[in-house]
């Protein structure tokens, strides 16, 4: 054991860790809940059967064990899932965010240095104001919100490959809805005809930014022509003398490709709203800043809390609720 | 040669072909315009370099022609575009159609027993009333609408991967829209996290058809609502006790997939359009069928015209349009 390793093994106090699909990360924190330690893999839920769990977790983290005594591990994400390390059942909404441990599970292990708590996802059945819809990890970022505003209410957003709107009451989830626009976009880009016309593009060059914005504002106006419009993309590739050449064409056509699929999203939840209270995204900065000109576009205001920060945030709320 | 070939020979007036991106169809024709040869391969655009057509060609309809003298061959698709044969350049609409042979091209060929005229597509430039589009092959369908009835007036659609809708007006096409309708569902269904819900549907089944017309209804009265309720049907399969299970549970949820992504181009397409005269739909039997179900569902009727029928009747119009 190095000498680093021997005093984050003294101060742990216990360990958080957020257990995707594709990977994890763990990070170890003293008994004043700051971070001493850090780890992460790409075991995510996608390449593990339930018996490799705790091996990968030791793997990664058992050098910051003590010597003798328990650690607990705090879990959110996907390792909770059906098919995951072992099921955390959803609770239903509404669902406070501070007793999200009140649905957690604790998985059978071969060891007694840990003792590892697997947080649930949320559900939502269908209703008449609400759609069936699902998250697993999101609650944990919400919950991040309310580590902050123990009575937090507002709308927040998470935006990715599955973006969820969430609706907040007094520190309780009492509404979400989740789009496919992150998946929308990876498809359409790569795996369609529109793989022809478009690249990466940068919105910080006036060209994308323009390109994207007006595209925000077309679906917002007029959402019943987004599959018209992706086709449009092939068809202003082959037509518009008017578009650069080139990377610089590819680019701009991709910024407009994003601005239709997150117009698409605004318009499904933005509709009818209000646009009083910001909106508060959760996720890295770059998405939340294109997010950002998104909302901007049609009228809403927003702030921003890192995506990291938020499920630490989250994690550390669970663990202070085990302990009351 | 066998018999049959030389009672082709002798009877051969004219050669019809319709290149498409994956495959091609020839059908020889005597003086009278009617088909006594058919033939097709699977050498499409895609998987042909420009100097291997007039080859594929000779190999696929060799046999049919006669000891001397030129045989006429009108095609149609892709082989016109510009990574075809050589480029037909697209007509800008309004464009009549029984005038396609105006924008024809005749490649050089290397043999003297044929002479090819390669149909131009149309396009349509962006503008205050329309969007950038293009088609090719699709024109030639419509202008068998037009061999029928000469002044034809009304509405037609093309159901498919790029499904595509025309305003025709005296027999010329005055606008058009393409819907990513068809790509969309395969990306969704076999590429998406949906993949793990969706199987095959049976529109015959009262479950799949319940599906598939309330999917049509719902995205018709609130299209903003597409992205989130795609992400709504994983959720439905996870939750949704009601549904049946195994295969019949994934014939349901592809059946709501099918009528999202209709549901979501006849929003763009019938939006405040009234529904007077029924709208004509060129295609196979099947993929009309379920488009007349979901346009009755939002009250409009339809007519329907064989696909192949379309393309061949429109082939003989060029053919006729050359001789006048």
């Amino acid at each position: 054991m190095s000498d680093t390793a021997a005093e984050i093994a003294s101060q742990l106090a216990w360990i958080a860790v957020d257990w995707g699909s594709s990977n994890l990360r763990a990070w170890g924190l003293d008994k004043h809940d700051h971070v001493i330690a850090q780890a992460g893999s790409d075991k995510g839920m996608l390449s593990l059967t339930p018996d490799q769990y705790e091996a990968e977790l030791l793997h990664l983290i058992g050098e910051w064990l003590p010597g003798s005594g328990q650690i607990e591990v705090i879990v959110c994400g996907m390792a909770g899932a059906r098919q995951g390390w072992q099921e955390a059942a959803y609770l239903p909404v509404p669902t406070r965010l501070d007793q999200l441990t009140q649905g957690a599970v604790l998985p059978t292990l071969a060891g007694a240095q840990l003792r590892v708590y697997l947080l649930p996802g949320l559900s939502q059945t269908c209703s008449a104001s609400s759609h069936s819809d699902v998250m697993r990890g999101e609650e944990t970022q919400l919950a991040g919100l309310v580590a902050e505003t123990p009575a937090f209410s507002g709308l927040a957003c998470l935006p990715g490959t599955h973006a969820k709107w969430a609706t907040l009451e007094s520190g309780a989830v009492t509404q979400f809805t989740t789009y496919l626009t992150g998946e929308l976009y990876q498809l359409l880009a790569h795996q369609s005809v529109l793989q022809h016309s478009v690249g990466s593009d940068d919105l910080n060059d006036p060209a994308c930014h323009d390109a994207f914005i007006s595209a925000v504002s077309e679906i917002n106006d007029a959402p019943e022509t987004f599959s018209s419009r992706l086709f449009g993309l092939r068809a202003q590739d082959l037509l518009d003398g008017r578009l650069p050449s080139g990377k610089a064409r590819a680019a701009v056509l991709s910024a407009r490709l994003s601005g239709l699929t997150i117009g698409l999203e605004l318009a499904g939840t933005c509709h009818d709203r209000p646009n009083g209270e910001p909106i508060t995204l959760i996720g890295n900065k770059e998405l939340c800043h294109r997010y950002t000109l998104a909302l901007n576009t049609i009228g809403f205001q927003t702030q921003h809390l890192e995506g990291d920060v938020a499920v630490l945030a989250g994690l550390r709320l669970a663990h202070k609720a085990l302990k009351a």
